[in-house]
């Protein structure tokens, strides 16, 4: 049930190469890509829809039980030239292998729990930080992730790659107005821990056992003062040396270790 | 003092741009490259030898203190058109500032001490990585960083620019025998710690008062088994999720942090 396609212009070819540049593309279809032999196993295993899968007849070949396990997954499969992987893809030498995924065929958060740990993320622009910082949430096991609305797109290639696939399992939610959600949060007596280095206890200090929402703001200015300010309590993380703070997915590391350690 | 640089053909353009690129280059002259407004008035404050401050008018109008300090600063000065620029950045949208700096006129590292904390880099071959990593390593306040001779260039641009400037300042050296080196550490009573998931103990529970050196592996594979034979223990960081490992920089930072904290 394999159609060939062997023209970059082919509509599916052009649709997906904008799929995976465009994340009002992305919005708009519903859909995403994600590329590689691993990551389309990945998928698949994750229980997420995919669309389409598409491969090249060289990675078919080396990959055989990977790929005829994706085909069987994939509601449509096609085999395509070297010249269209390249047309499509993001990444600069495609392994052959490229799924489009159905939006939202993984998990959602729905709810943030007391006694639950979760991160939440605001204006994280970096792709592959945030890609780090969701590939540490679930390796920490945390319960989900909250995004503010101006994180770049969760569905962008990178994100999904650098996230090792943890974009198809988490559970996470993009909240509109970021700041208003977290001060509700707490309202209802969940903590919210801001990571800031101004008037803050240090992370060594604070008795987690409650759980809770961990915030890490942007790379470049931390989290915004309102949202600071919506928060129950403030956390720092002890530096001694010269710079100036850590990059924020090593920041997310270290606060999200402490919070679910 | 300042010449002007029209032409993309100018000699020390093409050498420029070759240094941007080519770690061969790096080596062979002995110098590197820096980029942006911030950090090259970083590399001002480290004390860092400058041979050439590149600056485009626009550039030099907007930051006029930070242009003169660096221009004060390094051996020679040039104006460079913006078309001049983009030939010599590693960059899409240059700052107009770029300083070519003498390799080991930061600080080296001679000697490992007994009581100090040092982080060991092996075949740690992703640019931002190892820029995050040393960035992590000076927030920390490490004493010194040991890398293999395999890692990826740290006088690379996306090192230098990831690093936020620790490549100024970090003491470190490059082990040719990284594993004899590490086991010769051990044999003078130095403790080392190889981060692995097998047969190590949690590093929450290891006390790292007498400091020591922690060893961090390749992002596909980890530490070598010959290096991890020849550390003195095993740490891993206990995960509870699906994840099958955290990425090398977020991993680098939770055992960075437990080693100094």
């Amino acid at each position: 049930m394999t159609d060939k396609i062997k023209s970059k212009d082919n509509a599916l070819v052009k649709e997906i190469a904008k799929l995976s540049t465009s994340a009002k593309m992305r919005r708009e279809s519903g859909l995403y890509v994600c590329e590689g032999v691993r990551l389309c196993c990945d998928a698949v295993l994750s229980g997420v829809r995919i669309k389409y899968f598409l491969y090249t007849a060289e990675a078919y070949e080396k990959n055989k039980e990977s790929a005829s396990a994706v085909c069987q997954a994939a509601d449509r499969c096609y085999e395509a030239d070297k010249t269209v992987f390249r047309k499509m893809c993001d990444t600069d030498t495609p392994q052959g292998f490229l799924c489009v995924i159905q939006k939202d065929s993984g998990s959602i958060l729905k709810e943030v729990k007391k006694g639950l740990r979760y991160a939440a993320l605001e204006r994280i622009q970096d792709p592959s930080n945030l890609g780090t910082i969701l590939r540490t949430a679930e390796a920490m096991d945390l319960d989900g992730v909250i995004l503010s609305s101006d994180c770049c797109d969760i569905y962008s290639p990178k994100v999904v790659r650098g996230s090792m696939g943890a974009v198809f399992r988490l559970p996470f939610m993009t909240a509109e107005d970021f700041t208003g959600y977290v001060g509700n949060l707490g309202e209802i007596g969940i903590r919210t821990y801001a990571s800031t280095p101004r008037n803050a206890k240090s992370v060594n200090d604070i008795d987690f056992s409650e759980g809770g929402v961990m915030l890490i703001g942007n790379e470049g200015n931390g989290l915004t003062d309102k949202t600071i300010a919506a928060c129950t309590e403030r956390v720092m993380i002890p530096m001694k040396g010269r710079a100036e703070s850590l990059n924020a997915s090593a920041a997310a590391a270290i606060l999200l270790y402490q919070l679910t350690k």
